[in-house]
């Protein structure tokens, strides 16, 4: 029997009777609830819900659903969002000229991992193109330069437009966008950083954690915001490391951490799975 | 302002507007949800469900709210049960000659980290007395006889019950029980096993590990079952190892990990945070 | 300035002077020692050494430097196997349906991540060849079936043969190799099997640990003798996992986790980092 | 047959022969080596080398050996230290308020885990007495006070000198010692820092890492120099946590890092695994 899921993510001030509100209503319409996952900050006294419920077996339709759940949302101060899973995400990759990060999001792309479409992966360079177009996906080269940079940007994002892409994976990109660029896309842009954040943001992560001599390197997955490399984090993971590691080690090591971590991240943002409040997620896993 | 934290613990199998049914009861008695838990095992069409809810803002009594609840439960098909965490649990330890596992419980207890007494602690070895009785709790040694361990097992049960305890922790303790005795406290006896069950289950699993020089080693906590290190796991904690690793660095990471796992394993327990079904746990984590 | 490393192992009963004996020889001859590992293992009283030096700065040649070292080697009775880094080895990979850790040894492959040809690839299944192609390896689809399986292993055989490959890689290949192929290359036959070993040897070990309801699964990279499941193992890597986890889950994951100890356990081999005693290893880090 | 082991530690410019050198004088005495560590570092072009041998099977005194060696040393230019095991350290510990880490060092001490006398445990509280004297270590309190905390220092040097500590271990002591303090004992202080540094510097580590919203929190053992949490890493782990996780758990599930990652620290320094050089070390495990 087939399903029709979709995703209702809720992110409130707490208050007593929520959860009850929320599934009442589903209740009502006969809907049936896949997943329900619930959290409550008692530090700063929120409320996080996501619920996953299948309108495949209820009468109601989407719109008129949303009509009912209007009301209940403002009288509660919600933000929420709802994400039917009939339509597919659309998701653009930028890559430099490492492009493993951007290889791996394909593979798992490929083998049906990633519930997406890809329609452009974009680079500053020349070099991922054959790995890209083995996967059928269009490359497109943007080449960047000092002068040039606020240019580029903006190609990059008339092509995003026009691709109608809505989510934006930056692997191991390597330049940086701009305020303009990024509150287009508020926690629509996900970055892969190479180091455990906040210890080595900013660039040559892995030169840094070599010369401090630390024995676990990481890798960040998070939302790009303004401020370089200080956006919520979705996802880390990290490896001991110890001295006969050179610094080509680390980065070989690193690159592993790297694609485990955004494509954890990613999964997980396609899943509507993540919920931003200020500089902490909540990830429903 | 002070809460009453009240845990109900669901079992059953699935079906639409169960979350509705539970959480609009408690919405009814205008009695806060602290914190809602929900898993539905799409392979075996079973739901399972935590919910904290805060007796303290209510004018329902508990007494009263069960008899409000019991239809639901009935009409559901539900096995449930419910803890108020008023009623602090009674927890004996059973150890062995290496007392590690037990003493780390006591340090947690101690710190008030597990939340229960701790009537007794009970030893077939008089070794751990002095490390016991250090945290104030009594120390009772009933040693063991190949021939007389029907009887020592029918003297600690005897102890138990005088006690009122209501989960016994096998900390190490290396006797095995009767059938009897593990059912008369069915998924609240704990063990930690010295393995990543369910390799090297029955006896000397280090001697086991290094023979076969695995590179990973590891410690289970579960329930007892009848049958030897088989019963549902509650948790499993692993370490790398390696060639310079002797059999007594076996022991001593691996008593680390038992340390750890069993820790952990009775905290969850006693947050009502374990959910038996068949062989399998549900642990709302 | 170039180097030219050459790898010494060594295995031996232990005695006074070993490592003395080893070193002095290559001062002598002025041979500079980028690398050396030594093990005892205390236990059997068994030396272990791993010694990379340099040729580049040696006037000697390394048929001489041979015939100079082999009487010390037999004084102490060791085993011991040199190899020229500058005579590459060839790898042939086996694959199964399931292509994934034939696809990332590809790929670790192309980016100069194993020091190895690959002169082909073989499979029983025709899926494969895409993903293999794509690498510019050669693939060679040789089906099997219950009445022909000893002709198929012949025909394997006589592939790897012709292609003078020195290692097999058994990527997911999923069919059992007769004794008579094993005995043709000891250890030199390095399969991945889909759990932490000894725990669910044999076939469907996601379907048994799911059954078992584990909170961790892992992964083995093993050498493969006989006895099914059973050679010394060389690398293990485990992932957390928890009731929320569908059989697909674990499926996912493990294919994580069976990559990248694959890919570990292959490039330790051509490292020349893994000396096998009994059911054991030495794996030099 | 009893042995007894004898350390030498080396760090010094790389060249040809170093490891022939120190093993060739060993065996001229006929001294068997227990274990041989050593390490190339190739960026800095520079060797740190680890001998356990033993003096058991000898006719040469250890100050006759030193002086056969000294020659050899200075050669090389080599800084060099030597460890008779059968001299015992005197560890001092140091514990604040919390004093988890410093009853965990005790605790393992009992156990025989590790290789030191410990003449006393020195707080600027009195609330570990308790829990110090059940070990029956010696316990003083110097309180400390912003404007007497240098006199509070030089009674605290004093007290270490009078017992001849060697080794000062500050578990969770909260309080900056001055350069002099830190120049007195170089690489002879070691300090748990709860936080995975270089992330997190500084005070209230947990609270950082909660706002910060991390997804992995860690502690760091490092050496202590002027230089507030810089010092070398000897030890670093690492624990996943989410968005569940309060403060307070983030504050408890580091406590069980920080005890893990100071035991062990402490472990390697008293085993002399542990060489510093420059901001780093080499610890041969």
């Amino acid at each position: 029997m087939s399903t029709h899921p979709v995703h209702l993510l809720v992110s409130c001030p707490d208050s007593s009777g929520l959860v009850s509100a929320m599934t009442g209503l589903l209740a009502e319409q006969r809907i049936n609830i896949l997943d329900l996952d619930q959290h409550t900050d008692s530090a700063e006294n929120w409320f996080f819900a996501r619920v996953a419920f299948d309108l495949a077996g209820s009468d109601v339709a989407l719109p008129d659903l949303i009509k009912l759940w209007q009301p209940i949302a403002e009288s509660r101060n919600m933000s929420w969002r709802l994400h039917d899973t009939e339509q597919r995400r659309r998701m653009a990759i930028l890559v430099g000229q490492r492009d493993q990060c951007g290889r791996e999001l394909l593979w798992r792309w490929e083998d049906g991992q990633l519930d997406c479409d890809i329609p452009l992966v974009i680079s500053n360079h020349p070099d991922a193109r054959d790995h890209v177009e083995r996967f059928g996906v269009p490359f497109h080269v943007l080449p960047v330069s000092r002068e040039k940079s606020a240019e580029q940007e903006r190609d990059i994002r008339s092509l995003l437009e026009q691709h109608n892409v809505d989510l934006v994976v930056l692997a191991r990109y390597m330049q940086i966008l701009s305020p303009q660029f990024v509150n287009w896309l508020p926690n629509r842009i996900i970055n892969i950083h190479h180091s455990f954040l906040p210890a080595f943001a900013g660039s040559k992560p892995y030169h840094q954690a070599f010369a401090r001599g630390v024995k676990v390197i990481g890798a960040t997955c998070h939302y790009v915001t303004e401020e370089l490399d200080a956006g919520p984090i979705i996802e880390q993971a990290v490896v001991p490391v110890n001295h006969r590691d050179t610094l080509e080690d680390l980065i070989r090591k690193g690159a592993d951490l790297e694609r485990s971590a955004l494509v954890t991240g990613v999964r997980l943002h396609l899943q509507n799975r993540v919920l931003v409040h200020g500089r902490r997620t909540v990830v429903f896993q």
